[in-house]
């Protein structure tokens, strides 16, 4: 028994959908063609209303990492004061690019497991001896599964006159992040998280007010030149070969979403979120985050109960229940494991779900 | 007649194989997990083998223009004397590159449709004030359908000790690179080539003795370090998350190469391209590159007939004929369309190009 049929809750590559996997079925074309720019058209509207946002979402064949470095080198210059605010090992990650290309990163490091607030990220800005050209925020930080309130810290920034650029690699199309409203000036995120597309498509939109600062930016670039690609895409068009089958995936996923509703989508990662924590709670198990205004709802962190190593867990879960979840990172190696419902992820698969790591705990005795 | 079926004869994308095709069919899997890890190391040793390197390919979720960048990144240092063999559109793109990220380019300019000799390269390094810390040169100029004697270039290079970085996107797979052999220090290419397999991923193999020149380097990097990707790889990982789904695919189309064997693929590139080139001379057409010993296998460029406008020629292979070639690029642009024969490609195709296109310059008088 359970051979076979995998459930794959990590925290991305999420699953397929079967309409998202056929549309990449379709015969591949030329990049260089009206079929394409049809498509190229399509699929920017579509992001650019489910972002919110007037102003670019770029398109690169890239990972999400590679969408943060991109924000980097076209909003920063080297030696320019910046504020990353880190509450994880993505915010760390996030901070070393930008210090890799020769920011000025004073670091905000808060406790794993905690959020970042309004209040902590305008006292860092205002004691700050030079003022910060930019801010650095993780939106959804994946290590820990805790949410920022981004709209909140945005006002803050914003008050302050610094760009607020936005990780929410693993956060976007699965909670808010309307950018426009909330004058986040660059939110990047990929193709294989709640966006139920094959990794492969790395994301960044930028608001038509942020404009001016990556026309000013000093880092060498090319491949993530926001100029070069936006003279492009202003003509459905892109500076080099984009990944067309997994554009196709994305197009069919973002129809998907709108037939659902962006609302609709939000609510019911919410409600996953939350049968999962009460199973969780019901189960005589703890809540990595136990607190509900900050607990993500791309994915759930669930500390592994005393006596019991998270790697066992992990493996068991696999290779008895073909259920496949994600450890802890760093210190929390081990320690905690992390449920990814994000994307393509229902009701009935925290069901299943929350059944099988009773089994497997029960296993583990 | 004519319609559904297409022919897509543009270098890249370049039509997939049903293999490949139902490769990438298969379910989605973490790749932080037992069964990737196998999946990669497998992939590793074929691409090591097809590269002939003794050494590391470096996968990157990425277009061909990111596998530039990658070289440029991790071989060069701000200032340092390079010198730049052009030979068309495509390396004056990477020379573009290079000096984007403040290299000291010195261009060898050649003229569009000839290709480089080991003589004039030899020249132009002897006479350089500085010596060149690295030669960049396209292997297959895509623009043109010239392909550069890199064997006897590599040589000149490497006894004058510099690094010589290959720009091989739309030549390798299609023709013989063995790069230990030949002393090549790096290669790119991209996945939507020769190697028939959907766009999206960017590799670069380098040879072992030019490691040294890597850790050396001086310019800011995160996304293409390949120190980093090096780390991951020799546990069969990536630094963050990879293309998966076409990553399936590539190992298809890898075990279809070695089944069909290399130099059989490389043969078959030939014959293709001499049937293609046979038939366009008999039909009392020009060939862009009259001389077959500089002739692309990957690629072929025909001068569109006096009277007739390439864009028209194009157009009409494509909406009546259903075969997308495609235009030539710059000062090229109207005056020929470029067929491209390289990865899944076959003599049945050839002939049918052929035939159409011989009916479409009837069509258009």
């Amino acid at each position: 028994m359970f051979a076979e049929k995998e459930l794959l809750l990590v925290p991305g590559p999420t699953p397929i959908p079967p309409q998202v996997q056929r549309a990449m079925m379709r015969p591949i074309i030329n990049h260089r063609c009206p079929a394409y720019e049809e498509l190229f058209s399509g699929l920017q509207e579509k992001l650019k209303r489910l972002f919110a946002v007037t102003g670019e979402v770029f398109v690169f064949p890239a990972s999400g990492t590679g969408a943060l470095e991109a924000m980097v080198v076209n909003f920063l210059s080297p030696n320019e004061p910046v504020l990353m605010v880190s509450i994880g090992w993505f915010g760390d990650r996030f901070g070393e690019i930008a210090e890799r290309f020769g920011a000025d990163v004073t670091w905000l490091k808060l406790d794993w497991g905690t959020a970042a607030t309004p209040e902590i990220v305008a006292e860092a800005m205002d004691k700050a001896p030079k003022p910060f050209k930019a801010v650095l925020l993780t939106h959804n930080e994946t290590s820990t599964a805790v949410v920022n309130p981004v709209r909140e810290i945005a006002k803050v920034v914003k008050e302050r006159g610094a760009s607020l650029l936005v990780d929410a690699v693993s956060g976007f199309a699965a909670m808010p992040l309307p950018m426009d409203e909330w004058q986040i000036d660059a939110v990047a995120t990929a193709s294989q998280k709640a966006l139920m597309t094959p990794p492969g498509i790395g994301l960044v939109a930028v608001r038509e007010e942020a404009w001016e600062a990556v026309e000013r930016t000093q880092m060498p670039r090319y491949y993530w030149d926001f100029r070069l690609a936006r003279k492009f895409q202003s003509h459905n068009q892109n500076p080099y070969t984009p990944p067309v089958t997994l554009l196709y995936g994305l197009d069919a996923a973002l129809d998907m979403i709108f037939a659902e509703g962006a609302e609709a989508v939000f609510e019911r990662h919410k409600r996953v979120r939350n049968l999962l924590r009460d199973g969780i709670r019901k189960m005589g198990l703890e809540l990595f985050v136990p607190d509900d205004n900050i607990a993500s709802c791309s994915l759930t962190a669930v500390k592994v109960p005393e006596g019991i190593h998270g790697g066992d867990l992990i493996r068991q879960l696999r290779n008895k229940y073909r259920i496949e979840v994600a450890g802890g990172q760093e210190h929390l190696r081990g320690k905690i494991i992390r449920i990814s419902h994000m994307g393509y992820i229902h009701e009935s698969d925290m069901l299943l779900t929350l059944e099988a790591l009773r089994y497997a705990i029960k296993d583990l005795g």
